[in-house]
């Protein structure tokens, strides 16, 4: 089934994303009160639980099926030196995830996810969006299509996740023309600082080339993105649609789907910033997002890796909330008058 | 065994803890190097892969037994009205823990950890520290003691926390008495604003009834201490000497072994901060004892409930560690030279 035929019904999608279960939450909220701690004392695993039965649209939300998907892709604009990595390792990366051999393997297993990798066309770079649109809109749709289609019947929570050389570059560019301003270029993989402001550079000719598409998100999702990004954006809106919550990994898989709360301001809340990246512009675009990472621990290797590591995180919220007792199971005192 | 039967025998391991064995941790950090990830992507998984091995003297650290401690005490101090609890909720909570209803119950399941409540004589509070020292010489040292032979032959990891009404106004107390200042005094399980005004002024009537004894951080621990305070100290101490990496909980954990780090500059180098606590004053202790806390979620609950949701964070980081493919391996290119 093709979910978004035209970039028509892919906007009014967009612009009109269905609404989460308010009545779940509130069941799950009403819990939480009754159980043997201070009212609030778990913090954000309180709200965690409450924002799973909110969009799986349960009041007692599970997390039985968790799945892991990596979008690859590869990007014209590697040709002016934004990476140390040649374009080569994002193909010989897949092959290492089909072998077991990524951090995603070891972090999707640790988490008790079911990892999928999907390449998508990594033979067929986009073009270098310094000179053209980085996809057509044919192009564009199929990647989104495929990010939609990737997400599975009966899961119960989506980490997303990429791998591209140079693709924090397309993120960059992404976060430069959707909220302004300079400087979203970072070290990706590890660029000294030479590299650092050739790659700003890189943006603002992109920038450039594009000012006259830039008032419309999804338009900038298509010229600047890449394959990859806009099957992240495709699979976390049709995770909406299917109740399933979202673990959003780095800067780059954020600022593929920054689109979307650009095209409707409750877009995005579906889904939940799993880390904050060590990636320069992560931070600035979380706040632009309103959004608060629930881990900082400096990572910085995409792949979906900061995501999984998110799972055991809200596993532990659902663990609380449905094992314990209540201070009158337990015959604990509440708090005096 | 009586590992510390005098004050003086403490004070002599407390000043002169073992060291960690640094060619483990060497051993660790150059494998780190050669996995199929950009230097330094995995952030503080990669550091802590090497504390791991640091402290547990293993190249390749493990993490098969992993044992959650909560100690359990009572403070003579409740009769100032510190807490909006009674302290009967102390030794009720002990026994929903045996019941298994508590947070921790469930926190600890989910981490795969082993967990032992101890409760340390409930119906015996220590005295109230605003008119006497908490706990005699002998009180103290059987405290300490009951902690350190809490720890577990073999144990890979040990998480430390503690359930006690009136308790974080023990931790006020140290924390101020240790490293000066006002303003310690937080909400704890849910005080109003005067009853947090009302905690600091107890907190300053201990301080002016033990000032002239609060030079030793020892003494500290004794007078304005409590049992389950101290037991996290001695369990902390006799941990370094087993080869036990810690996970400390919250603001009281953290509070219980701040006098190891003034007795040796690297006492508590063999523990991590779990989680920055919601309650008051944990960041200021934390940044006074130079630790970097791993999670930053809010909670203010205690019982080791962050602890044990920092575990699969290590967990998480030893499984990319063991888990991941070399550059050679998996045939990916490395960077452009």
């Amino acid at each position: 089934m093709t979910l978004f035929p035209t970039l028509a019904s892919l906007r009014a999608a967009a612009c009109h994303p269905p609404q989460g279960d308010a009545a779940a939450a509130a069941a799950a909220e009403a819990r939480q009160a009754v159980l043997t701690k201070p009212p609030g004392s778990l913090g954000r695993l309180e709200e965690l639980v409450a924002w799973l039965a909110r969009w799986q649209r349960r009041p007692a939300p599970r997390l039985q099926r968790v799945q892991v998907l990596v979008f690859a892709g590869n990007h014209g604009v590697t040709a002016q030196g934004v990476s140390p990595y040649p374009a080569a390792v994002t193909a010989q990366m897949a092959d290492n995830f089909a072998a077991g051999g990524g951090a995603i393997n070891a972090l999707a297993a640790a988490s008790g996810a079911a990892l999928r990798v999907v390449p998508l066309r990594l033979d067929c770079p986009t073009a270098d969006f310094t000179t053209a649109p980085a996809m057509t809109e044919a192009e564009f749709l199929d990647a989104v299509q495929q990010g939609g289609a990737a997400v599975p019947e009966g899961c119960d929570l989506l980490c997303l996740g990429e791998m591209g050389i140079g693709n924090t570059t397309a993120g960059a560019a992404l976060a430069a023309a959707l909220f302004g301003g300079t400087g979203w270029a970072g070290r990706g993989t590890g660029l000294d600082a030479a590299g650092v402001a050739r790659k700003e550079a890189v943006v603002r000719a992109a920038l450039a080339r594009h000012a006259a598409a830039l008032d419309d998100p999804l338009e900038v999702a298509r010229r600047l993105g890449g394959f990859e990004l806009a099957a992240i954006l495709g699979a976390t809106l049709a995770a909406r649609r299917r109740g399933v919550p979202v673990l959003l990994d780095g800067f780059t898989a954020t600022a593929a789907v920054a689109p979307l709360a650009l095209l409707a301001p409750d877009g995005l809340e579906h889904a939940q910033a799993a880390h904050l990246s060590a990636e320069a512009g992560h931070r600035r675009l979380l706040t632009a997002l309103d959004m608060t990472p629930l881990l900082d621990l400096g990572l910085r290797l995409g792949e979906a890796s900061g995501a999984a590591l998110a799972v055991p995180l809200l596993r532990a919220a659902l663990a609380c909330h449905a094992g314990m007792a209540s201070f009158a199971e337990a015959g604990v005192a509440g708090r005096a008058a």
